[in-house]
């Protein structure tokens, strides 16, 4: 049997799997990310309980930032993340050494964006916005079917709530982008509590986040209008929130979109294969990298 | 001698035109829009003076809003302009009665872009995005070579300046979007002057404008990382406000951007052949018509 080898490489923990090549998750297993060298060696002791010659490719989705452009001798490269040990570690060049097949790698959120959209919420469309509202604000952007250039949607211009006066979080942006105000802990900076999860559904707070949100929606709709815009992500699991970000986005727009004819409740989604849409989307990348070898 | 055939639809005037096969411009004349039947007479009339046969297609660059979908049975028509003449006209259907060569219709806005993507200041780069700052802001957005989507980034949601105590001037969103505080006639209501020319450089009116536009080019910036942005029409033809937008650029992404090693002066500009920029995009639109047909 052959497989596809995938790695969903995230800042807390790993995910490597192996699937077939309907990319339909075989088997997988999870360990904390600690310092590169043991890490890896997770990694390799996973994978070496499968034939070499029969995984015909592996992808990954890599928490960032890291180099994409292929062009770049860094190509594969983690950068200047704030978990120290893992600055310049040289991920795709690692794995380079340690097996010949076809090595894709990307973001994590490219490859959340890209197991949504081949297996998941995303499915039958062509563009595609996944964000993920968590620690901080990430996103995927497909369009036609390929993944856009690195997007740093997260930083975007954001108009404060008029009852909002926090100072914001962003290190670059302050309250002014979407981070800034919008984050996991930014909420709970701006609110004084230890989780989000802590304030109830009726709480200011959520109100805000809402509006938000939907104010990136709206942007990101505005700029590319994709066929749909998936809200993932741990500030996403308040099942409150996503209804409310609806309505703010329909509040805001004032008609300009409806006009349009979308329909608000199935262009605004959550994931839907989330607790796996990375490991699924790094097989994906190797899909591609098996295809194009 | 094989010609492709132009025609930049505009709002005001019409320009139709006819290029070598390397686009340039061989003849080209003007005129104003009035009704369509008078309009496209003259249109009809301008082609006449060519052998139907020499045309190997035409490319419209046409004010909108248009239906740019292929695959709409109401492709090539205009909906819902102000100017009521012209609403539900079918201008590809009309000109596909009266030449048999392929047709290649989009907004004039993409003409634009296209026009410069080609041969102004986007040649050399593969992503652009291209705003027209005028009675309206529009935008059209050039994707690895292709256009993207109809975009109406005109519209996204922009931070107030902390001065600006002006109510906004977009029918749907007011003071919320881009085009209700910075479109022309919003500067020249907020400043209860007959034309945004009679400011001078150093009133207060082109810092707010240069904020909203550096708002603007930042939100595309972090949601595409385009190769370039261009800044055209009638409001850019201030000579002063391209450095201030691209300062405030600056200011407001504080770093995030300038670690991204591009360079500002090079990234934000002017157009270059702003003055046929939409004719030379329509040939370019029938170039693509003739290679595809």
């Amino acid at each position: 049997m052959k497989y596809y080898g995938g790695i969903e490489a995230g800042g807390t923990k790993f995910i490597c799997g192996v699937s077939d090549l309907e990319c339909n998750i075989i088997e997988k297993v999870s360990f904390p990310t600690t310092t590169p060298e043991e890490t890896m060696n997770h990694v390799l002791g996973f994978f070496s309980r499968f034939a070499k010659e029969d995984i015909v490719a592996i992808g990954i989705a890599c928490f960032g930032p890291i180099v994409v452009d292929k062009s770049s001798p860094l190509h594969g490269t983690i950068t200047s993340t704030p978990k120290l040990a893992w600055q310049n570690f040289p991920l795709l060049s690692f794995m380079q050494t340690h097996f010949l097949c076809p090595i894709e790698i990307n973001t994590d959120v490219n490859g959340s964006a890209t197991g949504e959209f081949c297996f998941g919420a995303g499915r039958n469309t062509k563009d595609l916005v996944y964000f993920t509202v968590g620690t901080g604000i990430g996103a995927g952007i497909i369009i036609n079917g390929k993944i856009a250039k690195a997007s740093e949607v997260g930083h975007i211009p954001t108009k404060k709530h008029p009852r909002d006066t926090y100072e914001g979080k962003c290190p670059f942006h302050k309250d002014f982008c979407l981070e800034g105000l919008a984050a996991g802990p930014s909420i709970e900076e701006r609110w004084n509590v230890k989780s989000a999860r802590e304030l109830e559904a009726t709480h200011l707070a959520w109100e805000m986040e809402a509006y938000y949100l939907a104010q990136a929606v709206l942007s990101i709709h505005l700029t590319l209008s994709p066929d749909k815009v998936i809200l993932g992500g741990g500030v996403m699991g308040q099942p409150h929130l996503l209804p409310m970000v609806r309505k703010f986005f329909k509040t805001l727009d004032n008609g300009y979109f409806v006009s349009r004819e979308k329909n608000i409740d199935d262009f605004i989604v959550t994931p839907e294969i989330e607790e796996v849409s990375g490991l699924i989307g790094s097989f994906c990348f190797a899909r591609d990298a098996h295809k194009n070898k």
